[in-house]
């Protein structure tokens, strides 16, 4: 028996499906699903916006990425740009494209994924759309607010470098996937497969450096360390210097990285932990001290006035770091 | 010599291109593209917010759907969206996803259009997305406000059911298309294949019909009036009777439309027209004449207590109307 799939279900069950798994809570959510557009309350607070597109055979692969957890994902990429601006995400809109044939559980797992990290991260679905497409394609907008805002151009010479998290893992899971590894008994195994599988945005840390203005520049780590400190370093018109001794790995990457592990670290993407730039006279503040001991921060470097951005390695020598990380169009 | 792609432009140089397409203008803008998200200054008015992917191959396809009116289209659908709840678009968010080998003129024209749409209709572009895909797929998100919003659900037995504009005339450009038909010099064959092409969102209607509060629900026609009219029904928990003689038709129809008319009218999608009901008490009032006036409004039927939709024929006789418009994943 062929199983069922969301061709024979059909968009108008699929869209009573969707509804029922999310229903309205808010009290600022005038309308959410069901009418030709959401409606919500203006806040106070400047609004933040983003979107994420993320595409069947480029993002994932539905051989091996578990539905439940692109679901996760496909929230989380969106929920780690608002971190990164160090706002509070409240409401999602999500459009689906969906291959007819794509089974039904597959679109019910994916949906109870979505879910959970909609409850995890207090936000609410408030509408969307739904196409038929050859392949998956998922594309979730995000809104939040923020009363303070950190940018990406805001970084100034002196200023100390810091990563929230271990870095390059999430580009570890995926070279340990395609080797064949999946969730299992090893808890330290498991641990780098969900870093690429499930990565956490980093909300709570986002928020602190913004409203306690610690941070002077922040972005999330999606494309890989060496592209987004240039993106830092180009919007801040600086260069900068990283100590390579300083990088943070984790027993994953410690037990499977090798020889590959600077290359993960420094080229891997998809961590979606926050980089972001403190003032010294900030970095000795209580706010960042009380905020590196819950959040697990670390000082890598340091911004310099001229441009580019350098490595230190472990003798003392320095060379320029190429800008590495994933880029669409390129095979 | 082959054209150039998007894949040979890469993902950096088309982000600064349409950076460059889209510059920064309304001071309620705190931060557009560029950032990891954008930031606007919070309205007093409740904010709308709606999205609709396109993908290709399922809702356009690029022999025949000039770029340039696939990028007016895809932001077209969505303003209509915004329009339906009588509301003003101000923002939007663009998510694309290209093949590698998509030529940079088809780009090119797509963001002049969509760059057009956005121009008429006094929104900005303040972020979104590029990812590579197999097919084409535009994900728009529109962001506007209105002070007073028109639901589906407000339609009471006995209220007049009125379109605006002509009915059908998008499904009979698409077949006039699927015929070889192009733009050309019939000003006739033009205006029918235009409003495939290049349907007019009804923001103006759409807004004046909420703020007058002329309308007691409202709709757009984008699946077809058989279906869009049904969603009325349902969320209002009424029926309806539609005059089949009384449904407006163009030049174009009456010259092309042959024995197809009457289908193209009930159950071709696509002619983003707004669909409302309008209480006896309101119909004759000044604000609707004036509507009138400016908008080419027609009353094609009554909401009635009982279920179902019903057409009324030139004979008087009475049948049931299926619902048969467009439904993605029913091949």
């Amino acid at each position: 028996m062929r199983a069922k799939t969301v061709g024979d279900v059909g968009e108008r069950r699929l869209i009573a499906l969707i509804r029922a798994a999310f229903p309205a809570r808010g009290r600022n959510v005038l309308l959410g699903i069901g009418d030709d557009a959401a409606v919500i309350r203006p806040g106070r607070a400047p609004a933040i916006l983003t979107k994420d597109l993320l595409v069947e055979n480029v993002d994932f692969y539905r051989s091996r990425h578990p539905a439940y957890y692109v679901g996760r994902k496909s929230l989380a990429v969106n929920l780690s740009d608002i971190a990164a601006m160090g706002g509070t995400p409240l409401y999602t809109l999500l459009g689906l494209g969906w291959p007819g044939d794509l089974p039904l559980l597959w679109a019910r797992n994916f949906l109870r994924g979505f879910r959970d990290a909609a409850e995890d991260s207090h936000t609410e679905l408030i509408g969307g759309d739904i196409s038929r497409a050859r392949e998956i394609v998922i594309s979730v907008t995000a809104i939040g607010e923020a009363r303070s805002i950190v940018r990406r151009g805001g970084a100034k010479p002196g200023d100390g470098i810091f990563v929230s998290g271990t870095l390059g893992d999430a580009a570890l899971g995926l070279a340990l996937m395609e080797r064949g590894a999946v969730l299992g008994r090893s808890r330290v195994r498991n641990a780098v497969l969900k870093a690429f599988l499930d990565p956490q945005p980093q909300i709570g840390l986002g928020r602190e450096l913004a409203r306690g203005r610690i941070a002077s520049s922040m972005i999330d780590l999606s494309d890989g360390l060496s592209v987004d400190l240039r993106h830092i370093c180009e919007e801040s018109g600086t260069g900068a210097e990283i100590d390579l001794q300083a990088i943070p790995f984790s027993a994953g990457m410690r037990a499977y990285g090798g020889d590959r592990t600077l290359d993960f670290a420094l080229h891997g993407g998809e961590d979606f932990q926050l980089l972001f730039t403190v003032p010294p006279e900030r970095a000795k503040a209580d706010l960042l001290k009380a905020a590196a001991g819950r959040f697990a921060l670390t000082c890598i470097g340091r911004i310099r006035k001229d441009k580019g951005v350098f490595g230190i390695d472990a003798a003392g020598r320095r060379a320029p770091i190429a800008a590495r990380g994933y880029e669409h169009f390129k095979a």
